[in-house]
């Protein structure tokens, strides 16, 4: 596990639009935008069970994150890193509510579906370039 | 090739940054932010030869692009396809300019390096989600 240089550290602190990759199963990439948040060095987001992009992290963990400042794009970081956990229930509920206060200043997340679930999705970074 | 809806040529037109996925040679993904234009519907980017993602996609052309409004992260595009021309020399060099008055409002690529030789890749897109 890479540790997180304070730049790293405050980008994500912050409530800066973060864009995830992952794999395709036919081994394309795909990117989209998430909310995220810290913990113990993971970076975490939240996403809902079936979208693709949870999908093809159940069946390839290996993803990819890039992060800019929101008021400045040159002070930015990237890495790349594994999935090591995903949880539903609960604490992902939570942490929908948690980053919705992070970045829209709401106290619960405004665009929850009543069918859908959410998932908390941990991610271990190995390698991380601050350039 | 998939036609890009008008919300999506709004975006790519204005300078709004865009992420690039493209795939490492072990499968895993990779991602970046770049500066874009279009080009009779195709998404052009800018980046220099030997850096990781031009590495990626002389070996495999498979690419997934994220792009949300500056102004509005809500306000988004994501799209899969494939690079179809990479293009060094007089073409990729008057390019990197004309985005650095896109993105930056300066004449000139401000932050040219002698030894760098620019490329520029042509993306046509296969399949776009403008949720």
């Amino acid at each position: 596990m890479a540790e997180l240089p304070e730049k790293a550290r405050k980008l994500f602190k912050e409530p800066n639009l973060t864009y995830i990759a992952t794999v395709m199963r036919d081994g394309s990439p795909q990117v989209t935008p998430v909310w995220v948040e810290l913990s113990n060095g993971h970076v975490c987001f939240n996403t809902a069970v079936g979208r693709v992009k949870e999908k093809n992290i159940r069946r390839d963990p290996r993803v990819a994150v890039s992060i800019a400042n929101r008021e400045d794009p040159y002070d930015k970081v990237d890495l790349r890193g594994r999935v090591v956990d995903m949880v539903v229930g609960p604490e992902a509920d939570e942490m929908i509510d948690r980053l919705a206060k992070k970045y829209l200043g709401e106290d619960e997340y405004p665009w929850r579906s009543p069918d859908e679930q959410r998932v908390m999705v941990k991610i271990e970074p190995e390698s991380v370039n601050t350039v």
